[in-house]
Protein backbone atom coordinates (compact mmCIF):
# COMPACT_ATOMS: atom_id res chain seq x y z
CA UNK A 1 0.00 0.00 0.00
CA UNK A 2 1.38 3.15 -0.74
CA UNK A 3 -0.59 6.74 -0.51
CA UNK A 4 -0.58 10.53 -0.63
CA UNK A 5 -2.08 13.17 1.27
CA UNK A 6 -2.95 16.45 0.20
CA UNK A 7 -4.42 19.64 1.80
CA UNK A 8 -6.35 20.99 -1.23
CA UNK A 9 -3.98 21.15 -4.21
CA UNK A 10 -0.53 21.24 -1.74
CA UNK A 11 0.81 17.17 -0.75
CA UNK A 12 1.11 17.00 3.08
CA UNK A 13 3.01 14.35 4.94
CA UNK A 14 0.08 12.81 6.85
CA UNK A 15 -3.36 14.13 8.33
CA UNK A 16 -4.02 16.59 10.89
CA UNK A 17 -4.98 15.39 14.04
CA UNK A 18 -7.41 18.07 13.69
CA UNK A 19 -8.97 17.06 10.46
CA UNK A 20 -12.66 16.62 10.47
CA UNK A 21 -12.50 13.12 8.47
CA UNK A 22 -11.33 11.95 12.23
CA UNK A 23 -13.50 13.57 14.34
CA UNK A 24 -16.58 12.72 12.34
CA UNK A 25 -16.68 10.68 9.24
CA UNK A 26 -16.98 13.87 7.31
CA UNK A 27 -16.07 12.87 4.27
CA UNK A 28 -16.85 10.73 1.36
CA UNK A 29 -15.26 7.85 -0.76
CA UNK A 30 -14.62 6.04 -3.66
CA UNK A 31 -12.78 2.74 -4.54
CA UNK A 32 -11.45 1.97 -7.62
CA UNK A 33 -10.33 -0.64 -9.97
CA UNK A 34 -7.30 -0.02 -12.06
CA UNK A 35 -5.63 -2.00 -14.61
CA UNK A 36 -2.51 -1.24 -16.62
CA UNK A 37 -3.04 2.60 -15.81
CA UNK A 38 -6.62 2.51 -16.77
CA UNK A 39 -9.39 3.50 -14.01
CA UNK A 40 -12.84 1.14 -14.17
CA UNK A 41 -16.07 3.92 -14.64
CA UNK A 42 -13.72 7.57 -13.78
CA UNK A 43 -16.18 9.61 -14.76
CA UNK A 44 -19.10 7.68 -12.85
CA UNK A 45 -16.74 7.13 -9.55
CA UNK A 46 -16.16 11.11 -9.72
CA UNK A 47 -19.48 12.38 -10.10
CA UNK A 48 -20.82 10.24 -7.43
CA UNK A 49 -18.21 11.54 -4.82
CA UNK A 50 -19.13 15.25 -6.00
CA UNK A 51 -22.73 14.63 -6.08
CA UNK A 52 -22.41 13.27 -2.20
CA UNK A 53 -19.74 16.17 -1.55
CA UNK A 54 -22.47 18.68 -3.05
CA UNK A 55 -25.25 16.69 -0.14
CA UNK A 56 -22.95 17.25 2.38
CA UNK A 57 -21.20 20.99 1.45
CA UNK A 58 -18.19 19.63 1.53
CA UNK A 59 -16.08 21.79 -1.57
CA UNK A 60 -14.16 18.37 -3.60
CA UNK A 61 -10.55 19.21 -5.06
CA UNK A 62 -9.81 19.53 -8.74
CA UNK A 63 -10.82 16.09 -11.04
CA UNK A 64 -8.12 16.64 -13.15
CA UNK A 65 -4.97 17.04 -10.52
CA UNK A 66 -6.71 14.45 -8.65
CA UNK A 67 -6.67 12.09 -11.89
CA UNK A 68 -2.93 13.25 -12.77
CA UNK A 69 -2.02 12.32 -8.84
CA UNK A 70 -3.55 8.78 -9.22
CA UNK A 71 -2.14 8.46 -12.72
CA UNK A 72 1.61 9.04 -11.27
CA UNK A 73 0.42 6.80 -7.89
CA UNK A 74 -0.73 3.69 -10.08
CA UNK A 75 2.07 3.47 -12.77
CA UNK A 76 -0.05 1.07 -15.13
CA UNK A 77 -0.27 -0.98 -12.38
CA UNK A 78 -3.26 -3.37 -11.68
CA UNK A 79 -4.52 -2.00 -8.31
CA UNK A 80 -7.10 -1.05 -6.23
CA UNK A 81 -7.67 2.95 -5.72
CA UNK A 82 -8.74 4.34 -2.99
CA UNK A 83 -9.80 8.17 -2.08
CA UNK A 84 -11.24 10.00 0.66
CA UNK A 85 -11.95 13.57 0.67
CA UNK A 86 -12.51 14.85 3.79
CA UNK A 87 -14.01 18.39 4.30
CA UNK A 88 -10.51 19.29 5.76
CA UNK A 89 -9.65 20.60 9.23
CA UNK A 90 -11.30 22.58 11.53
CA UNK A 91 -12.03 23.53 15.20
CA UNK A 92 -13.72 21.85 17.55
CA UNK A 93 -17.90 21.69 16.95
CA UNK A 94 -20.22 20.35 14.26
CA UNK A 95 -20.42 23.32 12.73
CA UNK A 96 -19.25 23.15 9.12
CA UNK A 97 -16.46 25.82 7.47
CA UNK A 98 -17.12 26.63 4.04
CA UNK A 99 -14.14 27.91 3.06
CA UNK A 100 -11.98 24.57 4.21
CA UNK A 101 -9.88 23.38 1.96
CA UNK A 102 -10.55 19.11 1.63
CA UNK A 103 -7.98 16.90 2.99
CA UNK A 104 -8.00 14.42 0.22
CA UNK A 105 -6.27 10.81 0.72
CA UNK A 106 -5.02 8.89 -2.56
CA UNK A 107 -3.66 4.92 -1.93
CA UNK A 108 -3.01 1.91 -4.15
CA UNK A 109 -3.51 -1.24 -2.67
CA UNK A 110 -3.20 -4.97 -3.68
CA UNK A 111 -5.64 -6.57 -5.83
CA UNK A 112 -7.93 -8.75 -3.76
CA UNK A 113 -7.18 -12.69 -3.79
CA UNK A 114 -9.65 -14.00 -6.61
CA UNK A 115 -13.38 -15.09 -5.21
CA UNK A 116 -14.14 -18.73 -5.34
CA UNK A 117 -15.13 -19.84 -8.93
CA UNK A 118 -18.32 -21.81 -7.58
CA UNK A 119 -19.36 -18.17 -5.89
CA UNK A 120 -19.03 -16.89 -2.65
CA UNK A 121 -20.68 -18.14 0.49
CA UNK A 122 -22.99 -15.63 2.06
CA UNK A 123 -24.15 -14.80 5.65
CA UNK A 124 -26.59 -13.06 7.64
CA UNK A 125 -25.95 -9.81 9.51
CA UNK A 126 -27.15 -9.01 12.69
CA UNK A 127 -26.21 -5.54 12.53
CA UNK A 128 -28.81 -3.50 10.85
CA UNK A 129 -29.04 -0.27 9.01
CA UNK A 130 -30.72 2.97 10.27
CA UNK A 131 -32.89 4.66 7.84
CA UNK A 132 -31.73 8.15 6.91
CA UNK A 133 -32.44 9.56 4.16
CA UNK A 134 -30.73 12.31 4.17
CA UNK A 135 -27.17 10.19 3.98
CA UNK A 136 -28.85 7.48 1.84
CA UNK A 137 -27.12 6.69 -1.57
CA UNK A 138 -23.90 8.50 -0.56
CA UNK A 139 -20.61 6.55 0.09
CA UNK A 140 -19.80 8.84 3.19
CA UNK A 141 -17.43 7.74 5.33
CA UNK A 142 -19.98 6.94 9.08
CA UNK A 143 -19.24 3.65 8.63
CA UNK A 144 -19.59 2.14 11.76
CA UNK A 145 -22.95 -0.10 10.91
CA UNK A 146 -19.90 -1.87 8.11
CA UNK A 147 -17.56 -1.91 10.64
CA UNK A 148 -19.81 -3.59 13.19
CA UNK A 149 -21.36 -5.78 10.71
CA UNK A 150 -17.98 -7.15 9.07
CA UNK A 151 -17.10 -7.83 12.50
CA UNK A 152 -20.05 -10.25 13.47
CA UNK A 153 -18.32 -13.00 11.93
CA UNK A 154 -14.59 -12.57 12.82
CA UNK A 155 -15.88 -14.00 16.77
CA UNK A 156 -14.33 -17.43 16.14
CA UNK A 157 -17.66 -18.83 17.32
CA UNK A 158 -19.64 -17.21 14.78
CA UNK A 159 -21.29 -19.24 12.43
CA UNK A 160 -20.49 -19.28 8.63
CA UNK A 161 -17.33 -17.96 9.82
CA UNK A 162 -15.63 -18.40 6.34
CA UNK A 163 -18.39 -16.13 4.57
CA UNK A 164 -16.95 -14.33 1.84
CA UNK A 165 -19.66 -11.51 2.59
CA UNK A 166 -22.78 -10.72 5.06
CA UNK A 167 -25.98 -9.39 3.96
CA UNK A 168 -27.37 -6.44 5.77
CA UNK A 169 -30.88 -5.71 6.53
CA UNK A 170 -32.35 -2.51 7.52
CA UNK A 171 -34.07 -2.01 10.66
CA UNK A 172 -37.31 -2.40 9.13
CA UNK A 173 -36.44 -5.76 8.20
CA UNK A 174 -36.05 -4.72 4.20
CA UNK A 175 -32.46 -6.54 2.60
CA UNK A 176 -30.16 -3.30 1.50
CA UNK A 177 -26.69 -4.56 0.62
CA UNK A 178 -23.90 -7.19 1.59
CA UNK A 179 -21.13 -4.87 3.80
CA UNK A 180 -18.97 -3.59 0.90
CA UNK A 181 -21.28 -5.14 -2.27
CA UNK A 182 -24.41 -4.21 -3.78
CA UNK A 183 -27.32 -7.49 -4.30
CA UNK A 184 -28.91 -8.35 -7.44
CA UNK A 185 -31.44 -11.16 -7.68
CA UNK A 186 -33.48 -13.05 -10.49
CA UNK A 187 -36.93 -13.41 -9.46
CA UNK A 188 -39.79 -14.05 -12.04
CA UNK A 189 -37.55 -14.04 -15.05
CA UNK A 190 -36.12 -9.94 -13.82
CA UNK A 191 -33.55 -8.96 -12.14
CA UNK A 192 -34.04 -6.47 -8.99
CA UNK A 193 -31.85 -4.49 -6.87
CA UNK A 194 -32.82 -3.40 -3.02
CA UNK A 195 -34.22 0.33 -3.09
CA UNK A 196 -31.22 3.06 -1.19
CA UNK A 197 -33.21 5.64 -0.88
CA UNK A 198 -33.24 5.36 3.20
CA UNK A 199 -29.96 3.52 3.66
CA UNK A 200 -27.02 1.96 1.67
CA UNK A 201 -24.92 3.21 -0.94
CA UNK A 202 -25.38 3.63 -4.89
CA UNK A 203 -22.91 1.53 -6.17
CA UNK A 204 -20.88 2.68 -9.51
CA UNK A 205 -20.87 -1.43 -10.73
CA UNK A 206 -24.70 -1.18 -9.28
CA UNK A 207 -25.60 1.55 -11.48
CA UNK A 208 -23.96 -0.10 -14.81
CA UNK A 209 -25.98 -3.05 -14.06
CA UNK A 210 -29.41 -1.57 -13.31
CA UNK A 211 -29.06 -0.24 -17.16
CA UNK A 212 -27.39 -3.68 -18.84
CA UNK A 213 -29.85 -6.09 -16.91
CA UNK A 214 -32.86 -3.14 -17.37
CA UNK A 215 -33.38 -4.53 -13.54
CA UNK A 216 -35.93 -2.66 -11.56
CA UNK A 217 -35.13 -1.21 -7.94
CA UNK A 218 -38.07 -2.53 -5.03
CA UNK A 219 -38.13 -3.41 -1.12
CA UNK A 220 -37.22 -6.67 -0.94
CA UNK A 221 -37.30 -9.08 2.08
CA UNK A 222 -35.78 -11.91 3.47
CA UNK A 223 -37.63 -14.54 0.96
CA UNK A 224 -36.89 -12.51 -1.69
CA UNK A 225 -32.97 -13.11 -1.70
CA UNK A 226 -33.36 -17.29 -0.48
CA UNK A 227 -36.34 -17.86 -3.08
CA UNK A 228 -34.85 -16.05 -5.84
CA UNK A 229 -33.73 -18.18 -8.92
CA UNK A 230 -30.03 -16.00 -9.56
CA UNK A 231 -28.32 -14.10 -6.42
CA UNK A 232 -24.81 -11.99 -7.43
CA UNK A 233 -23.17 -9.25 -5.50
CA UNK A 234 -21.28 -6.78 -7.37
CA UNK A 235 -18.72 -3.50 -6.41
CA UNK A 236 -16.20 -1.29 -8.62
CA UNK A 237 -13.39 -3.57 -7.38
CA UNK A 238 -14.47 -7.33 -7.85
CA UNK A 239 -17.31 -6.45 -10.49
CA UNK A 240 -20.00 -9.39 -10.35
CA UNK A 241 -19.91 -11.94 -8.04
CA UNK A 242 -22.11 -14.92 -8.18
CA UNK A 243 -23.72 -16.14 -4.84
CA UNK A 244 -23.50 -20.01 -4.45
CA UNK A 245 -24.74 -20.08 -0.99
CA UNK A 246 -26.54 -18.18 1.72
CA UNK A 247 -26.91 -20.43 4.93
CA UNK A 248 -28.80 -23.64 3.92
CA UNK A 249 -29.87 -21.86 0.71
CA UNK A 250 -27.45 -22.85 -2.49
CA UNK A 251 -27.79 -22.03 -6.01
CA UNK A 252 -25.68 -23.30 -9.16
CA UNK A 253 -23.99 -20.92 -11.42
CA UNK A 254 -26.89 -19.23 -13.62
CA UNK A 255 -26.48 -18.61 -17.55
CA UNK A 256 -27.55 -14.89 -16.98
CA UNK A 257 -25.24 -14.23 -14.40
CA UNK A 258 -22.26 -15.86 -16.98
CA UNK A 259 -23.54 -13.52 -19.42
CA UNK A 260 -23.57 -10.45 -17.83
CA UNK A 261 -20.03 -10.94 -15.93
CA UNK A 262 -18.92 -11.57 -19.99
CA UNK A 263 -20.81 -8.35 -20.59
CA UNK A 264 -19.32 -6.36 -17.67
CA UNK A 265 -15.69 -7.84 -18.76
CA UNK A 266 -16.16 -6.56 -22.41
CA UNK A 267 -16.93 -3.33 -21.49
CA UNK A 268 -14.69 -2.62 -19.34
CA UNK A 269 -11.44 -4.55 -19.50
CA UNK A 270 -10.37 -4.52 -16.20
CA UNK A 271 -13.02 -7.27 -14.96
CA UNK A 272 -11.86 -10.09 -17.50
CA UNK A 273 -8.87 -11.08 -15.34
CA UNK A 274 -10.93 -11.13 -11.64
CA UNK A 275 -13.50 -13.32 -13.05
CA UNK A 276 -12.89 -16.36 -11.10
CA UNK A 277 -12.81 -18.47 -14.08
CA UNK A 278 -10.02 -16.93 -15.67
CA UNK A 279 -8.01 -17.10 -12.59
CA UNK B 1 -5.31 24.92 20.22
CA UNK B 2 -2.53 22.34 20.60
CA UNK B 3 -3.08 19.28 20.20
CA UNK B 4 -0.66 15.76 20.68
CA UNK B 5 -1.30 12.42 18.28
CA UNK B 6 -0.21 9.11 19.44
CA UNK B 7 -0.50 5.43 18.31
CA UNK B 8 -0.76 3.05 21.31
CA UNK B 9 1.88 4.41 23.71
CA UNK B 10 4.29 6.19 21.12
CA UNK B 11 3.66 9.76 20.08
CA UNK B 12 3.36 10.14 16.66
CA UNK B 13 3.63 13.77 14.40
CA UNK B 14 -0.12 13.69 12.77
CA UNK B 15 -2.26 11.05 12.10
CA UNK B 16 -1.39 7.89 9.06
CA UNK B 17 -3.15 8.52 5.95
CA UNK B 18 -4.91 5.29 6.33
CA UNK B 19 -6.18 5.30 9.97
CA UNK B 20 -9.62 4.21 10.39
CA UNK B 21 -10.79 7.23 12.04
CA UNK B 22 -10.27 9.25 8.95
CA UNK B 23 -11.55 6.23 6.70
CA UNK B 24 -14.81 4.83 8.36
CA UNK B 25 -15.26 7.31 11.48
CA UNK B 26 -14.19 4.26 13.30
CA UNK B 27 -13.56 5.69 16.59
CA UNK B 28 -14.94 7.43 19.59
CA UNK B 29 -14.16 10.76 21.36
CA UNK B 30 -14.94 12.65 24.69
CA UNK B 31 -15.22 16.81 24.96
CA UNK B 32 -13.91 17.88 28.47
CA UNK B 33 -14.03 20.29 30.48
CA UNK B 34 -10.90 21.56 32.41
CA UNK B 35 -10.58 24.05 35.21
CA UNK B 36 -7.12 25.62 36.40
CA UNK B 37 -5.58 21.57 35.41
CA UNK B 38 -8.38 19.89 36.62
CA UNK B 39 -10.93 17.85 34.48
CA UNK B 40 -14.47 17.94 34.90
CA UNK B 41 -16.05 14.71 35.63
CA UNK B 42 -12.87 12.73 34.43
CA UNK B 43 -14.36 9.18 35.92
CA UNK B 44 -17.13 9.65 33.72
CA UNK B 45 -15.80 10.83 30.99
CA UNK B 46 -13.58 7.58 30.83
CA UNK B 47 -16.43 5.31 31.66
CA UNK B 48 -18.10 6.38 29.01
CA UNK B 49 -15.06 6.24 26.20
CA UNK B 50 -14.59 2.79 27.94
CA UNK B 51 -18.09 1.43 27.33
CA UNK B 52 -18.23 2.84 23.57
CA UNK B 53 -15.05 1.48 23.00
CA UNK B 54 -16.14 -1.88 24.49
CA UNK B 55 -19.46 -1.89 22.36
CA UNK B 56 -17.24 -0.96 19.10
CA UNK B 57 -14.51 -3.37 19.98
CA UNK B 58 -11.77 -0.57 20.02
CA UNK B 59 -9.09 -1.42 22.54
CA UNK B 60 -8.47 2.30 24.14
CA UNK B 61 -5.28 3.51 25.41
CA UNK B 62 -3.78 3.12 28.79
CA UNK B 63 -5.84 5.26 31.00
CA UNK B 64 -3.47 7.04 33.05
CA UNK B 65 -1.00 7.88 30.15
CA UNK B 66 -3.22 9.65 28.75
CA UNK B 67 -4.55 11.64 32.12
CA UNK B 68 -0.25 12.08 32.39
CA UNK B 69 -0.72 13.54 28.75
CA UNK B 70 -3.75 15.54 29.16
CA UNK B 71 -2.41 17.18 32.57
CA UNK B 72 0.81 17.78 30.61
CA UNK B 73 -1.15 19.73 27.89
CA UNK B 74 -3.42 21.18 29.86
CA UNK B 75 -0.43 22.61 32.57
CA UNK B 76 -3.02 24.08 35.10
CA UNK B 77 -5.05 25.99 32.38
CA UNK B 78 -8.86 26.40 32.34
CA UNK B 79 -9.29 25.14 28.57
CA UNK B 80 -11.30 22.83 27.17
CA UNK B 81 -9.86 19.16 26.11
CA UNK B 82 -11.00 16.94 23.35
CA UNK B 83 -9.68 12.89 23.28
CA UNK B 84 -10.44 11.19 19.48
CA UNK B 85 -9.45 7.30 19.96
CA UNK B 86 -9.39 5.61 16.91
CA UNK B 87 -9.43 1.93 15.99
CA UNK B 88 -6.25 2.75 14.68
CA UNK B 89 -4.69 2.55 11.15
CA UNK B 90 -5.70 -0.49 8.88
CA UNK B 91 -5.91 -1.70 5.54
CA UNK B 92 -8.56 -1.19 2.92
CA UNK B 93 -12.31 -3.49 4.19
CA UNK B 94 -14.36 -2.88 6.59
CA UNK B 95 -13.04 -5.99 8.74
CA UNK B 96 -12.01 -4.69 12.41
CA UNK B 97 -8.26 -6.24 13.07
CA UNK B 98 -8.63 -6.81 16.45
CA UNK B 99 -4.23 -6.13 17.35
CA UNK B 100 -4.87 -2.75 16.02
CA UNK B 101 -2.84 -0.35 18.40
CA UNK B 102 -5.23 2.78 18.93
CA UNK B 103 -4.52 5.97 16.82
CA UNK B 104 -5.53 9.01 19.60
CA UNK B 105 -6.04 12.42 19.45
CA UNK B 106 -5.76 14.87 23.12
CA UNK B 107 -6.43 18.92 22.06
CA UNK B 108 -6.85 21.53 23.89
CA UNK B 109 -9.19 24.49 22.99
CA UNK B 110 -9.93 27.95 24.61
CA UNK B 111 -13.19 27.84 26.43
CA UNK B 112 -15.95 28.90 24.65
CA UNK B 113 -17.51 32.63 25.11
CA UNK B 114 -20.00 32.92 28.11
CA UNK B 115 -23.55 32.10 26.38
CA UNK B 116 -26.26 35.58 26.97
CA UNK B 117 -27.00 35.40 30.61
CA UNK B 118 -30.94 35.54 29.53
CA UNK B 119 -30.67 32.18 28.21
CA UNK B 120 -30.27 30.92 24.90
CA UNK B 121 -32.33 30.99 21.62
CA UNK B 122 -32.91 27.40 20.03
CA UNK B 123 -34.44 26.72 16.49
CA UNK B 124 -35.69 23.34 15.05
CA UNK B 125 -33.10 21.41 12.62
CA UNK B 126 -35.06 19.78 9.76
CA UNK B 127 -31.86 17.07 9.95
CA UNK B 128 -33.60 13.84 11.66
CA UNK B 129 -31.63 11.41 13.80
CA UNK B 130 -31.60 7.72 12.37
CA UNK B 131 -32.46 4.97 14.67
CA UNK B 132 -29.93 2.62 15.55
CA UNK B 133 -29.72 1.31 19.01
CA UNK B 134 -26.37 -0.26 17.71
CA UNK B 135 -24.61 2.97 17.94
CA UNK B 136 -27.51 4.67 20.49
CA UNK B 137 -25.53 6.54 23.62
CA UNK B 138 -22.31 5.99 22.25
CA UNK B 139 -20.17 9.26 21.57
CA UNK B 140 -18.76 8.00 18.47
CA UNK B 141 -17.41 9.48 15.65
CA UNK B 142 -19.93 9.26 12.90
CA UNK B 143 -21.15 12.37 13.08
CA UNK B 144 -22.70 12.96 9.43
CA UNK B 145 -26.12 13.98 11.06
CA UNK B 146 -25.04 16.84 13.48
CA UNK B 147 -22.80 18.22 10.85
CA UNK B 148 -26.01 18.31 8.55
CA UNK B 149 -27.82 19.69 11.23
CA UNK B 150 -25.29 22.13 12.61
CA UNK B 151 -24.75 23.35 8.81
CA UNK B 152 -28.82 24.37 8.40
CA UNK B 153 -28.59 27.64 10.37
CA UNK B 154 -24.60 28.54 8.61
CA UNK B 155 -27.40 29.66 5.33
CA UNK B 156 -28.16 32.99 5.40
CA UNK B 157 -31.43 32.44 4.87
CA UNK B 158 -31.93 30.40 7.43
CA UNK B 159 -34.40 31.32 10.15
CA UNK B 160 -33.02 31.96 13.61
CA UNK B 161 -29.57 32.08 12.32
CA UNK B 162 -28.71 33.38 15.47
CA UNK B 163 -29.45 30.37 17.34
CA UNK B 164 -27.32 28.99 19.97
CA UNK B 165 -28.16 25.37 19.19
CA UNK B 166 -30.59 23.54 17.47
CA UNK B 167 -32.89 21.02 18.55
CA UNK B 168 -33.21 17.42 16.72
CA UNK B 169 -35.82 15.12 16.48
CA UNK B 170 -35.54 11.31 15.43
CA UNK B 171 -37.04 9.70 11.69
CA UNK B 172 -40.24 8.99 14.02
CA UNK B 173 -40.54 12.58 15.04
CA UNK B 174 -39.60 12.67 19.02
CA UNK B 175 -37.16 14.92 20.31
CA UNK B 176 -33.75 13.68 21.04
CA UNK B 177 -31.47 16.42 21.62
CA UNK B 178 -29.72 19.67 20.79
CA UNK B 179 -26.85 18.83 18.13
CA UNK B 180 -24.15 18.89 21.00
CA UNK B 181 -25.93 18.99 23.67
CA UNK B 182 -28.82 17.28 26.19
CA UNK B 183 -32.38 18.35 26.91
CA UNK B 184 -34.23 18.31 29.90
CA UNK B 185 -37.64 19.81 30.51
CA UNK B 186 -39.74 20.39 33.51
CA UNK B 187 -43.10 19.46 33.01
CA UNK B 188 -45.90 18.66 35.36
CA UNK B 189 -43.87 19.58 38.36
CA UNK B 190 -40.96 16.80 37.47
CA UNK B 191 -38.06 17.40 35.19
CA UNK B 192 -38.06 14.95 32.04
CA UNK B 193 -35.56 13.87 29.58
CA UNK B 194 -35.41 12.32 26.31
CA UNK B 195 -34.68 8.85 26.01
CA UNK B 196 -30.91 7.79 24.51
CA UNK B 197 -32.04 3.91 23.43
CA UNK B 198 -32.63 4.87 19.77
CA UNK B 199 -30.19 7.47 18.65
CA UNK B 200 -28.40 10.60 20.90
CA UNK B 201 -25.66 10.42 22.97
CA UNK B 202 -25.57 9.67 26.96
CA UNK B 203 -23.90 12.59 27.86
CA UNK B 204 -21.92 13.06 30.97
CA UNK B 205 -23.67 16.17 32.75
CA UNK B 206 -26.98 14.64 31.38
CA UNK B 207 -25.83 12.00 33.49
CA UNK B 208 -25.00 13.62 36.49
CA UNK B 209 -28.38 15.80 36.54
CA UNK B 210 -30.56 12.81 35.72
CA UNK B 211 -29.70 11.83 39.87
CA UNK B 212 -29.48 15.34 40.76
CA UNK B 213 -32.94 16.46 39.57
CA UNK B 214 -34.48 12.79 40.21
CA UNK B 215 -35.36 13.46 36.42
CA UNK B 216 -36.86 10.70 34.42
CA UNK B 217 -36.37 9.36 30.70
CA UNK B 218 -39.34 10.02 28.52
CA UNK B 219 -39.88 10.20 24.78
CA UNK B 220 -41.02 13.42 24.15
CA UNK B 221 -42.78 15.39 21.47
CA UNK B 222 -42.34 18.69 19.68
CA UNK B 223 -45.25 19.84 22.14
CA UNK B 224 -44.05 18.47 25.20
CA UNK B 225 -40.77 20.67 24.78
CA UNK B 226 -43.20 23.74 23.73
CA UNK B 227 -45.32 23.50 26.47
CA UNK B 228 -43.08 22.93 29.29
CA UNK B 229 -42.69 25.14 32.73
CA UNK B 230 -38.90 25.52 31.60
CA UNK B 231 -36.33 24.06 29.35
CA UNK B 232 -32.47 23.82 29.65
CA UNK B 233 -29.60 22.24 27.43
CA UNK B 234 -26.68 20.75 29.01
CA UNK B 235 -22.99 19.24 28.42
CA UNK B 236 -19.68 18.53 30.05
CA UNK B 237 -18.45 21.81 28.18
CA UNK B 238 -20.81 24.52 29.16
CA UNK B 239 -22.87 22.61 32.02
CA UNK B 240 -26.12 23.75 32.28
CA UNK B 241 -27.49 26.54 29.63
CA UNK B 242 -31.08 27.70 30.28
CA UNK B 243 -33.09 28.37 26.65
CA UNK B 244 -34.76 31.35 26.55
CA UNK B 245 -36.43 31.09 23.02
CA UNK B 246 -37.47 28.39 20.86
CA UNK B 247 -39.60 29.40 17.59
CA UNK B 248 -41.70 31.81 19.04
CA UNK B 249 -42.34 30.54 22.59
CA UNK B 250 -40.33 32.44 25.37
CA UNK B 251 -38.96 30.87 28.68
CA UNK B 252 -38.67 33.69 31.49
CA UNK B 253 -35.07 32.13 34.12
CA UNK B 254 -36.66 29.91 36.73
CA UNK B 255 -36.08 29.24 40.13
CA UNK B 256 -35.16 25.69 39.37
CA UNK B 257 -32.77 25.95 36.94
CA UNK B 258 -30.80 28.48 38.61
CA UNK B 259 -30.69 26.06 41.24
CA UNK B 260 -29.43 23.22 39.71
CA UNK B 261 -26.68 25.43 38.45
CA UNK B 262 -25.52 26.44 41.86
CA UNK B 263 -25.70 22.76 42.92
CA UNK B 264 -23.61 21.87 39.99
CA UNK B 265 -20.89 24.61 40.38
CA UNK B 266 -20.55 23.46 43.87
CA UNK B 267 -20.11 20.18 43.23
CA UNK B 268 -17.83 21.11 39.95
CA UNK B 269 -16.29 24.09 40.51
CA UNK B 270 -15.57 24.48 36.76
CA UNK B 271 -18.49 25.39 35.98
CA UNK B 272 -18.51 28.09 38.27
CA UNK B 273 -16.88 30.36 36.17
CA UNK B 274 -18.94 30.10 33.38
CA UNK B 275 -22.51 30.87 34.32
CA UNK B 276 -23.77 33.69 32.49
CA UNK B 277 -24.22 35.63 35.77
CA UNK B 278 -20.98 35.39 36.96
CA UNK B 279 -19.21 36.21 33.75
Amino acid sequence: MSERVFSGATRIESVPGNDRGIAYGDGVFETMRAARGGIAWWPAHWTRLQEGARRLGITPPDPAFVRAQADELLADDDAVLKLIVTRGSGGRGYAPDAGAAPTWVLSRHALPPAAPAAGVVLRWCSTRLALQPALAGIKHCNRLEQVLARGEWNDPAAPDRDAFEGLMRSVEGDVVSATAANLFVLRTGRWWTPRIDRCGVAGVCRRWLLDDLDARESRLDVTDIETADAVFLCNAVRGILPVARLGTRTWTPHAQVAAARERLAQANPAFSAINPETT
